[in-house]
């Protein structure tokens, strides 16, 4: 069984068909047969081997959705037929701590789906299944796509972080901003968006924003000082990350989901005075994919999404990188 | 009634004897008399204006401990002879969400007890009763006055973050880093004193910690990478913060309450794929010192301490300039 696939072969190099044949299906493998996958901006740097990981030829893609074409003797609970999805990560050791207490994606032996092998932009991929998610009956595969990736990246520190009583800020209204909006507005909280678009304002306000903060007003977030007891910064980017800092109310949290390009320099006085915290936060486990799916089909919260044909890809990841996708781009065979 | 203390007249000045009158004792507020004042390492920031908040005459000293001398008539639950104690805070304003629910060291209105007024080198100190804080009866009181200030700072953060089954790291071994070692352990956790002096392993190990590492090994900080659930730095200095946010495990949260002369600067992807936190930490509220009183009482928690007479304050402070206290320095009356 030969698998169809699109990959890069270097640097900045446009995506060109790829045919590869996988090895036999271990035991502990399911089969998808791939119906859609999300592009999600860490693809880019993977293609551009921003973070100096990429080995080429690089199949991108780690937001699959697909049907189960066959499982291995050790998969259990997986069917012919049966929808499911994968992430960003598709291994690890099984045997740290981390993995026995279900939290597999803070295992130090992880292993990423399009990191440590072939990705999703093709016409299949084998899978430990610890790493297959059933999708909810209720979803449909274009809008579960990105939840795999973009959805679990600001569900997770939410989940670890947020209460329903707080205020929460989202900076950014991109792939991720728009869902962690969403999240955080079902979660109880009262709801800032921080944006440099003062256009995104009225979508902002539709995906549960109370309130809105355009980040190029001079002044506007040093303004909104002492406001939140919990702010995600989504976006890629080397923010002002004192005045952030300086926007959290007492004992608040900022996390950084969004890799900025430089170290994060932050002023000692405040995070001590305030008894602040600055975190990171990395996808979420497979146990809390599942959770965050089902939460998702019960609150109706899904990612406003862009459908290409996989043989569009180039095109469709030019759209990504020139900032016009609203708001995750996914591809479909 | 006049109060006799020890003032500084401007910065790098040595004190002197100073002597005010007090206004009227208000009814919300305890008078005490002073038997013994800690001297914490802030009060040398504060001499020296290295915040630039400090106003001249300057009476130090955050640490007290004394005997009720006069209570006013809304100070309900003291008496004429109580053994009270007297921290870094001295006033809050009582309206906020923080004060509402007991968190009155993170109110935005907070009042110093040697910021927003003369201090503990002194004879006497007339305080608002929210924050005059009982001393355990078994608690001799040289000892009950470093744990005022010194001693929350290091017990809160770990009561916030710590658990019984984590790796515990202590950076620093001075006034205090030596409580964090025995409340870490008190704690259940298992205890790393983090050094630059190696001579002082054999007390690390006798207050409580299981290993020991000296920070001055080249490549001993790297070698302890992943190893820390929890890490405080109780060291005014600028660390290698990247070294320390690798020397947690995944999850693992590093808090500074040693203030560093400089921004902190973090790397983003370690926190972002550990989902690690840095913190910061500002001593404890009136209800957590009561708590921390009792438990430092019950599991024999003290800090090392040399006594001055107060009339020798100079001589005192100087020593603590020149790191020779072992650990931590209390003028008595």
């Amino acid at each position: 069984m030969k698998i169809q696939a699109y990959a890069a072969h270097g640097p900045g190099m446009p995506l060109e068909p790829f045919q590869y044949e996988p090895p036999a299906l271990e035991a502990s493998q399911v089969e998808i047969s791939i119906s859609h996958c999300g592009i999600c901006h860490s693809d880019l740097h993977l293609l551009d081997n921003d973070w100096g990981i990429t080995q080429y030829p690089m199949v991108p893609g780690h937001e699959i959705v697909g049907t189960v074409t066959q499982a291995g003797s050790a998969a259990k609970g997986f069917r012919e037929g049966q929808r499911v999805g994968v992430g960003w990560e598709a291994g690890s050791c099984g045997e740290c701590q981390y993995c026995l207490r279900g939290e597999e994606n803070m295992c130090l032996d992880w292993r990423g789906t399009c990191t440590h092998g072939y990705g999703g932009y093709a016409s299949a991929i084998r899978v430990d299944s610890r790493f297959v998610i059933p999708i909810p009956e209720s979803m449909d595969s274009e809008r579960a796509a990105p939840l795999l990736c973009g959805g679990i990246t600001v569900y997770s520190p939410l989940a670890r972080y947020a209460q329903p009583a707080m205020r929460a800020g989202v900076v950014g209204l991109g792939g991720l901003g728009h869902l962690a909006v969403q999240y955080a507005r079902a979660f109880g909280c009262e709801v800032t968006a921080f944006s440099t678009s003062p256009e995104k304002e009225a979508e902002a306000r539709s995906l549960g924003a109370h309130h809105f903060i355009n980040t190029r007003d001079a002044g506007a977030v040093q303004s909104a000082a002492n406001s939140f007891d919990f702010v995600i910064s989504t976006v890629p980017a080397d923010l002002n990350w004192g005045e952030y800092v300086n926007a959290l109310r007492p004992k608040g949290t900022l996390c950084i989901v969004g890799a900025p390009q430089s170290d994060v320099r932050l002023p000692a006085f405040p995070l001590i005075l305030g008894s602040k915290a600055v975190c990171g936060s990395a996808v979420g486990s497979p146990s809390q994919i599942r959770q965050m799916l089902e939460f998702s089909a019960r609150h109706g919260i899904y990612p406003k999404t862009e459908r290409f044909p996989m043989a569009q890809v180039n095109a469709a990841l030019n759209r990504l990188r020139s900032n016009l996708a609203r708001y995750r781009i996914v591809l479909a065979n």
